[in-house]
């Protein structure tokens, strides 16, 4: 492996530029199919983003794109760029990256594949001849990536026309494109909003530590998650993440941690593993929140934003079913919580607003009916957050179960599942109790029959969001993404105190 | 706790009457909403479901529903009844059953709730009158439950009017009723086709001992799952389950591990629940599946369905992008398996077939472009499943990125995804190979403008099961759920030899 000189810190300045570049040049902009069209794509992309900048896209043919003309040259472009997006051929992506650089561009994407993860000679000397220039001058995102998207700029990865615009504290960096991609799309339906995303690929200048760096310093960024498969420079990291974790929880998926993974992480993005043993040890020692998947990341983010910075020991669970509360108490002791019964009186006001026979007021509370009216839902969690020592509540709602209803009525059932009325007064709830409220839209039917209910739930999922309750599909989930929030927390208020 | 005489075997005629009852009577149908509805509830399901037998309506006050007039007494139906669904107040199902027993009835299920599970004297002594009764030649499903549904005869779950006819091998024991209900509609959209499935709930009679006996000799059952809270007695059930997985896989899931989960688990079924350490190692060595949670069952149970009875050691991966490369190594290694690197001229071959560049032709295989053609695919698979090695496939498809070409033909999504084409043309290539194939079905985006995608997906999967291959969501739980299969069968085929 050739070495060079690693971890040069980002510029702040050069940094803003990149994110919210003015002036953006496209490289490789070919209506033809060829590199693989990624150019036009992303030209295509930033035009349906409603990127804000001014865009130059440069094809050696010329020719033209809904109103765009094309340049034949970098160095055609009128006066300054910013940011370069690069999607020629490997063999020609130094001469291209050099041009930009001459434009006096902070940076460019290198979406290009052809590198070093083809373990061959010519692609790891391509790769380093991307790193000298990348030392000169210009910070390289990529190759072999999907590059960036910020919602602020409207700056879009590879294949995402369609993401949010909506800015939010979520940063994401990954090496996988395709976790990148997956994330952005994820966050938009779970109500994730991000402040940057980075595929860095390869790695060639700009890779984790540098990354990190940036963004514990952005004040944009209030979470950071990471997709890892393997790091250049492991002292750098770990005084990168450890640096992060004092100021932010990082959220950290590290693929390939199987003998065998390993082996697949050098030809996806040529960088060195690590066994799990290691990992494991040293995420802890950083007090970072390390998760199995994409899905498990997402919803620590989730909740890292959605709840306060603090510790939640003991919880109230409201839901219908003897075996939703046995699930409750295994996950909550599993990740180190519990639901205690509710105080006497406490448990005697919930029980009075139940439905009589079946259901029950000790914690889990089970409120034996799925229609049970939102108004008394709202008193039940009201109640029960009366107890001192409940910390935060879930609620596992069944609103599938109105499909019944539904057809009885014979009424879609967006129209008569009451939703946003429980959105509403649960938010409200929270509002005036001070605790915490993590909903749990549970959906057994998603068949072809029942995609009416599919609708509704996320609409009901998306009511939820607005009135600042995360949710989760699934009640093991939601307990298992508090539990990383718990995490943190006690071990980062321990060190502070 | 008062001690009766347990696990009387329940005969096959009997059975046969309780599953296929050709008369059926109602007791506690109020159309008041009495008894929480449950007897006009079942009422209305049944007919719903085209139940195939007679059906008696019970309500001491009289009174008539959808054309049915409704008996005083079970004393009044004419002649003799094969099964009865009791919904009457707790302290009047005593007598109720008892009237049943004197019908003739082989069986009756209780849905009424208000017997142990109070944890009072009361409950416990009703309770026992229940099994008096039972021991006096009814057999007792509940009390405390949903019931039995059997697609073979229109039978149906509580809340279920709107379960399949379709029968098919897998049974289901639960003592949770929401369970039950969960996966028997869990199983509607997954390709799960069920024989019986029987939520028992306090089980104060017919339990998992007896309902196993009876399932391991049951010719229609090929698969048996269930979800226990605790057990009433350990030996018998040790030798109940040892011997059913002798002639067909058993996946259990088990509630209440935990010390908060037990106490819970004495309150919703009023059974003993038992320690993780031991649980595990009862079910390791009755060669019995022991499964997380409900959609690991389903998944666990959905891989039996489509699988032959063997062993899968070493598969191909066939999908877009590194890092699924990177997670299927890690999961198969987790699972025992293994995507071992294709023999050089067949990795040539699938070469010869991808698109350029940034394909590979390694395993697992990484088609590098989602719309890769449904033809192409199936030539990928077809060669890919010459390397002797390769014992099964699994095909990762991202048919929902076809919304952003739907989108540039200005067509629905349905119309434009290859679906139909592609699962057609793989159910193809597993008759023509011999080896079976397996399919992931991604998709990271469920908001409300993508709803489209999910409708597609909804269709895709029926036809990928209609043509016999298995959809997962998720590669990690495709590889999960065959490590199950490959789990039993190892040691059942070891055991045999």
């Amino acid at each position: 492996m050739i070495v060079r000189k690693m971890n040069l810190k980002a510029k702040k300045e050069d940094m803003e530029r990149i994110f919210h570049p003015r002036r953006l040049a496209i490289v490789g902009v070919s209506t033809d199919g060829g590199a693989r069209g990624f150019g036009i794509g992303m030209l295509v992309g930033l035009q349906a983003m409603g990127f804000e900048g001014e865009v130059f896209p440069v094809n050696p043919k010329g020719g033209s794109y809904a109103g765009l003309n094309f340049y034949k040259k970098v160095e055609d472009i009128p006066g300054q760029i910013d940011f370069a997006i690069i999607a020629v051929a490997a063999k020609d992506v130094p001469e291209a990256l050099e041009a930009c650089r001459k434009k006096g561009a902070a940076g460019a994407e290198i979406l290009s594949a052809g590198f070093s993860e083809l373990a061959t000679k010519e692609g790891r000397e391509l790769e380093h001849k991307i790193s000298e220039i990348a030392d000169r001058g210009i910070r390289v995102v990529g190759p072999n990536c999907f590059g960036i998207y910020c919602p602020g700029s409207g700056l879009t990865l590879l294949p995402g026309p369609d993401l949010s615009r909506i800015s939010g504290p979520v940063a994401f960096l990954s090496q996988s494109g395709g976790m990148a991609i997956d994330l952005a799309h994820k966050g938009k339906w779970m109500g994730l909003n991000f402040s940057k995303v980075v595929s860095f690929g390869n790695g060639a200048d700009l890779r984790e530590v540098q990354l990190l760096d940036y963004l514990t310093e952005d004040d944009e960024t209030g979470v950071i998650g990471m997709y890892m498969e393997g790091i250049k420079d492991g002292e750098a990291f770990f005084n990168a993440i450890k640096k992060a974790t004092k100021k932010k929880p990082v959220v950290v998926c590290k693929g390939g941690l199987s003998a065998a993974g390993q082996r697949m992480v050098v030809s996806h993005t040529a960088s060195m593993g690590g066994s799990r043993v290691i990992w494991e040890s040293v995420l802890r020692q950083v007090n970072a929140i390390q998760v199995q998947n994409l899905q498990e990341l997402a919803e620590a983010c989730l909740a890292f934003c959605f709840l306060p910075p603090k510790v939640f020991r003991r919880l109230s669970v409201i839901g219908g079913g003897g075996a939703l509360g046995v699930t409750a108490c295994d996950a909550a002791e599993k990740f180190g919580m519990e639901i205690p019964a509710l105080e006497p009186v406490v448990r005697k006001n919930v029980e009075e607003l139940l439905p009589k026979p079946g259901s029950s007021g000790a914690n889990p509370i089970d409120v034996a009916n799925p229609f049970v009216e939102p108004k008394i839902l709202q008193k039940v969690l009201h109640a029960a957050a009366q107890d001192e020592r409940v910390e935060l509540q879930i609620i596992v709602s069944l609103l599938y179960h109105y499909k019944t209803m539904a057809r009885m009525l014979g009424k879609p059932i967006a129209q008569v599942a009451p939703y946003r009325e429980l959105a509403e007064l649960l938010g409200g709830v929270v509002r005036e109790t001070g605790k915490p409220i993590v909903a749990v839209l549970a959906n057994p039917k998603r068949g072809v029959d029942d995609l009416d209910i599919v609708e509704m739930l996320a609409l009901a999922r998306a009511e939820f969001i607005k009135n600042g309750l995360p949710v989760f599909d699934d009640l093991h989930e939601a307990i298992r993404a508090i539990g990383h929030v718990n995490t943190y927390y006690e071990k980062r208020i321990k060190n502070e105190s």
